[in-house]
């Protein structure tokens, strides 16, 4: 089974043409949704992956990730959780190609665990449904990490954190940060997971985490701390409390699933280890040929 | 008894000639120590309370703020917890000003109330010795909020929080705050406290402020909270946490003293009520003269 895809995300277009879970052929450019106005899509898309439509005739067109917001080709409107393959296949909008072919967004999914405390997801949907997990947790780190409550081969449920923006935000924008130096010292990483614990209920203590990075610069401030620990420190920091959040929303599992390229999965695998938490890693390209696979399939089916 | 204070903040300077607890001549510029090189305090104190000194030859002179910091005059090294007047006053280290008159740096504070996790202050120390609280709870709102447990008249120990940066970084350099809109609707603050409950330890739930706080962009992005109440929301979301995190710290006491000016106190009014617990307010000028007046007294008894 061949078939087409872009993976359309804010700053990146990557097409390829897969055949099962190979990648045949592929291209990419910096053509985000965020650098393209109403009506360029299409053309885009063409200009990228035009070639592959015309040997590939029968091929399903899949489009994934922010062409389906606001910002992107057309809307495509969230699906609600629980949500399997078949559920995201059937709730796929259609957009037109040219000569009456047609590709299809898929939607990103919405839930709200918690009366009023919506959740929303966009792209990870796919990756997850290709991480191998029928009933588990999985993460998928990176600007706004999810963790995802696999049901019976369904998203049951899933919460975001913002960790990675607020990172960036603290690095580049904060007095906390400002005083950071490189070249980074890596332990810094384990003593901000050491100071997460103070926000982890852990000897009834949950002292809060604006109050934990301001101990961050009180620290520096009066010498007892070196500059170059304190990036790897915040991050340290940011994940353990995320990690924090997550075991107390989903329970303390025996084993959690990422998605990530080695050095951030060992991040988190490092930290998960602290709780006694064993880690099974999957390459995120992997994940989302795996996912649209299982998508597409469903979509032929139907 | 007459005395001559400036308060040097970052980006402040405000002189004043105080005759026990009232003004009775102030100045004020925006030479606060971040706007001036080192060598340069000296002329910028002389020329705007120069005058006080040639009019009062026998009254004490006191600097208190950032003025004590490594962008300040010269280093007034943090005195330690727990502190009170005398211990503070006799903490402060002289500058030579002219005709061999000296004035003094109030020193910040710094405590360690769990092992490996400083915290300072400088400036609030003067503040809360002025608030009129012997043993109790006070804080003190602001870029930086300061939480202080006072016990027989000394400052015990004190925790600080990142709120109001953290606040500006979300609405000017953040996708979390982007989309909020003017005019704001207040009742976003209300709703933010709300959703600061399910970081509160209530009903066992901790889901973690990284992912309250992208809750509110899967709110606005899902359809479910106006732009309007956005700006509001998140300074509840952050205020409330705040609380969430003093209460843990210090227990859940029956009052608290706010250092703020109305429509400040009034927020931390408002959100402490919720936790039952009742405030009183003190103005922050009137507290910081106040504050002043106890460690000059010390001073001249010293």
């Amino acid at each position: 089974m061949r078939f087409i895809v872009a993976d359309w995300g804010t700053t990146r277009f990557r097409g390829y043409l897969i055949e099962n879970e190979t990648i045949l052929d592929q291209v990419s450019s910096d053509e985000g949704v965020s650098a393209l106005k109403q009506g360029q899509h299409r053309d885009v898309f063409l200009r990228h992956c035009g070639r592959w439509l015309d040997v590939e005739p029968d091929a399903p067109v899949l489009l994934v990730g922010m062409v389906g917001s606001r910002e992107g080709w057309v809307v495509a409107p969230y699906a609600s959780c629980p949500a399997g393959p078949a559920e995201i296949a059937g709730a796929m909008i259609p957009v037109d190609l040219d000569h009456g072919r047609k590709a299809y967004i898929i939607p990103g999914l919405y839930c709200e665990p918690t009366p009023g405390a919506p959740d929303v997801m966009r792209g990870e949907e796919t990756l997850v449904l290709g991480a191998g997990v029928e009933n588990g947790l999985v993460c998928s780190p990176g600007t706004h990490p999810k963790w995802i409550e696999m049901r019976g081969g369904k998203i049951e449920r899933f919460a975001t954190y913002m960790t990675g923006e607020m990172y960036a935000l603290l690095r580049e924008h904060s007095m906390i940060g400002r005083p950071a130096t490189e070249p980074e010292d890596p332990r810094g990483f384990d003593l901000g997971l050491e100071a997460a614990r103070r926000n982890s209920g852990e000897g009834g203590q949950h002292v809060g985490l604006l109050h934990l990075l301001f101990g961050a610069r009180a620290a520096v401030v009066s010498g007892h701390m070196e500059t170059s620990l304190l990036a790897p420190y915040l991050s340290g920091l940011l994940t353990g409390d995320e990690i924090n959040g997550a075991l107390s929303q989903f329970g303390r599992p025996s084993a959690v699933t990422i998605i990530a390229d080695r050095p951030r999965a060992d991040l988190y695998r490092h930290a998960l280890a602290r709780h006694g938490i064993e880690t099974h890693v999957k390459a995120p390209q992997e994940a989302l040929i795996a996912g649209l696979a299982r998508i597409v399939r469903h979509h032929r089916a139907g």
